[in-house]
């Protein structure tokens, strides 16, 4: 599992003062890639497929943690859920669930990328 | 239809160099969310429900252009589909495609949030 | 919790012998608005508004077992996670994953439908 | 494009008499697959991913119409997308939209799923 935390800053927020939904996107899409980075080959890179998002609840102050998880590790395909919450002082609430489908690429920077 | 233009600027890359896709989605959000709230009453607030994405290439210079459209308007409810370039002088690339779907919310600052 | 069974039968398999993406689906589709609707006004009605699935491994035979549960139960909207497993003797693999959005409508047949 | 068509019969619709999303999925995604197949090589075999589904409106009689096209035939993934109609007479209404991910498969039944 990954987690990467990400305070809930004035810049990143919408028009309700809410936490921009591609701020959170942005950090639960890199905690599924280093999750499913995780359970691959050495010198392979990771690429998002495709990712989907349920928001939950707004996340209005405190810190997001974003976490990943894989749920099957492929030789071509991992596929990764998340969860974000919003922790404020004790509380914590379940802003965001994601699904996202990662690929492996070699990491040489002349090949295709991975989605070719 | 909304179009916003996003350059690919350094900060907003992933380590090959490529948009994250955080920023990606951010752009198409935000354009699926304008072009719902033309189709919502007055005084109406809009936010993300859920919002899928399937990033076909990556973006690596130049202005990403994310296009979102209403596909179907209703009362509470709206979907939209969004689309993303990459222009580099007169050459689009496809970069990402997205579903979305956006919720009504009365603009009172004391409301329950539209995902009550 | 609601858990549906499904028989991989003959005539519901593609061309692999596998069981029909479409019978997975509506069987996690069915545990998912089940699910959502114990959470329901008495006299709701539930309707799928969108579902998402990654297809985890080909499920060929046995029984399947979906099981859809709520993630979020609000006012309009119920956000639900599902799996699928091939049951086949002790053996259950993880075939399928879902989230999925359900909408409550009121129990009059004369009543626009949720999607209104 | 690929366009497969299905009756609205009593025994695939659900509580209100609606067109059954597992049916609806079922046309979609072999629409979306057979569409994928048509860019891939000659002895390849397409399995599904992943499939993301809004449902516009619900189809009620008549005939539904499921159209799949691709958005991005890649060298292992083909990005797709769909849309179904119900049609009565000379009226068509969009009932759902997807977004789904195909992944090639050597037609060699000893061969890893492509899911592998």
């Amino acid at each position: 599992m990954v987690e990467i935390e990400l305070p809930v800053a004035d810049e990143l927020t919408q028009q309700n003062g809410f936490l921009h939904a591609g701020a959170l996107l942005a950090a639960l899409d890199s905690a599924c890639g280093y999750a499913a980075l995780t359970l691959m080959p050495a010198r392979a890179d990771v690429l998002t497929v495709e990712l989907k998002a349920n928001l939950l609840a707004p996340a209005r102050s405190g810190t997001v943690k974003a976490r990943g998880e894989v749920l099957r590790a492929g030789r071509v395909l991992t596929v990764c859920h998340g969860d974000a919450f919003e922790v404020v002082g004790d509380e914590a609430t379940h802003v965001a669930t994601v699904l996202a489908t990662m690929i492996a690429r070699e990491e040489d920077p002349a090949a295709p990328t991975s989605l070719d």
